[in-house]
């Protein structure tokens, strides 16, 4: 069989404030491969079905010697991210050809992959893409899961605000808190986002563009959980209406990622309210509940009992768009891009 | 027996930025009280012996609809703290005379108490004066053993950093952090202050004003765990420095309470390395840790195996000198005011 295209979308250059598609993040098709003859070298060959397009992302453009809790990107070299691919050939007597598998990958159509390591088989169930894999199952739901899990310490009729409920991670935060029984009060940037967070469970939905947070959260707390995907102001606003004792969970701070961390002014108030600040880390938390989260998750959701939204994007030529669209807030739901059917 | 004096500190003014003595605080000797018959009404009449000067009074002097975690003093009222007392005459029978009292008191010098309600007997210690029960042995001695024990999850060759390391709260902190086998990072403001901590074991201390906080952290970091008193800047510097699974400390901001609060500008770096900060307020922990503190404390304290410095101001009339100098971090000790010898 004659080599064919394995395209790529490669990190280019490092984007001054917001990334530019086309140019901080290039598609390229020069690289061809031969699926029958490239060598594994005792690894497998998979072809990559979907990856994901999250906001974390941002934080790995940047020059390789500013170290972070994630490497940076390889200026040149594809980007890589969460998604599910399938195995085409194999020397490792552990990984079968069919098999699914989840975890880390390059932006390519293509790769010889060394082991397992870092990587997750998944099961094929009929009734879920495997869009779903890099999502509400995959890293955003097992933040949102693993989060609220080990440090929400939430009760039964405590108060919850989350911001950024429409996301991945959010709108899965509104779901276990509501199942926990608690009030959930729920920010996101536009009509449609709030929507679906009322649609979600969300007792309590607004826009925060057109309506004062200080004033919902003066209304509707004071808060005893704050999942904080945002940052800055929202996170200010939070610390003003917590309750004494209060969590907030440090998830995110979409706020800061392309413009600069804007200042947070109430820190003061974690003593004066004996509040706690959580930071979360899903790679630090998986070893101790990913077999809870594969056993329970996944078949929640194929009940409907979980619900979610993708917005999917076709082939890894889209990449740049779709990480544009999430670091401007403009994806309505989990950004996935499908690279394969199958 | 004729009436006596009843010398007060009075609440007089709201202060701009730093308190003003005879402005804002204002010694009044315009009371009197007849000892002998003043009405108990089943209470007990009692004579203040010594009172503490801390940091956090100053955000009581606040306009009193400006609601916090604690009472704003009353304009024209005595101001009240930390104290301890001696009873003279008691209605209750649980309440004999002579016992010595610990707890929240009136800035005056003698009282009519209704209850024993969040106050403490003390057993007298011929080893220990009476000002120890304010400081070391007191709230701010309390506020670092019960916020270390809760929150610190500290670990035997961790690396602890404790700012205002010469104050009351942060002497103890070193102390227990080197008994729990840390290596220890203190700043204070005067070389002096930077003489005693390492006179209690700080293995490596600084002058904040002369030394570039950043670079000894940078040197001598990562941190595992800060104690933060101060805000701002230094919980930056600390959080710059923090070690993955880092725990932060909080608890106080001196940085702001006159001035206004700084703006914080690493609060991503939570997430970012799963940091916990945990603010601490010592009357959510004393029943959990009352007991055990009273055990163990008092004792080592007279034992010379925990040391402390206080500095010591006679009279009611220098409550307001004493509450300036603390704001100012110009007290080189723990400041009490002794109102009476016994």
């Amino acid at each position: 069989m004659a080599p064919i295209m394995n395209a790529r979308a490669l990190f280019a250059a490092i984007p001054k404030d917001f990334p530019i598609p086309g140019e901080t993040i290039v598609y390229d098709t020069s690289q061809k491969i031969d699926l029958e003859t490239v060598p594994l070298n005792g690894g497998f060959l998979i072809k990559t079905l979907v990856l994901s397009i999250d906001p974390y992302m941002r934080g790995r453009m940047r020059p390789a010697e500013e170290k972070s809790y994630s490497d940076a990107f390889i200026l040149g070299a594809p980007i890589d991210g969460y998604g599910v691919c399938v195995v085409l050939r194999s020397e490792n007597p552990k990984v079968a050809a069919g098999k699914h598998v989840y975890g880390v990958l390059p932006h390519q159509q293509y790769t010889v992959l060394p082991s397992m390591e870092k990587l997750t088989f998944l099961e094929n169930d009929p009734k879920l893409p495997w869009t779903v894999f890099v999502g509400v199952a995959g890293m955003p739901g097992k933040t949102a899961f693993m989060g609220w899990k080990e440090f929400s310490r939430a009760k039964k009729g405590e108060t919850a605000f989350i911001s950024t409920g429409a996301g991945p991670v959010g709108s899965m935060v509104i779901q276990l808190a509501k199942r926990d029984g608690l009030k959930v009060i729920a920010s996101a940037g536009s009509d449609e986002k709030v929507k679906f967070m009322r649609e979600i469970g969300a007792d309590v939905a607004f826009n925060y563009k057109t309506t004062d947070t200080r004033e919902v959260l003066a209304r509707e707390g004071p808060i005893d959980v704050y999942w904080d995907n945002v940052g800055g102001k929202m996170l200010d606003a939070a610390l003003e209406h917590a309750a004494i004792n209060g969590r907030i969970l440090e998830c995110g701070t979409i706020s800061g990622y392309n413009t600069g961390y804007e200042p947070v002014m109430n820190i003061h108030l974690t003593w004066a309210k004996s509040l706690t600040i959580s930071g979360i880390l899903v790679f630090h938390l998986e070893d101790k509940y990913d077999k809870e989260f594969y056993a329970t998750i996944p078949q929640a959701i194929a009940a409907g009992e979980i619900k979610y939204t993708e917005e999917v994007s076709q082939g890894l030529e889209s990449v740049g768009d779709a990480i544009l669209r999430v670091q401007q807030g403009k994806n309505i739901a989990k950004a996935v891009v499908v690279v394969a059917e199958q």
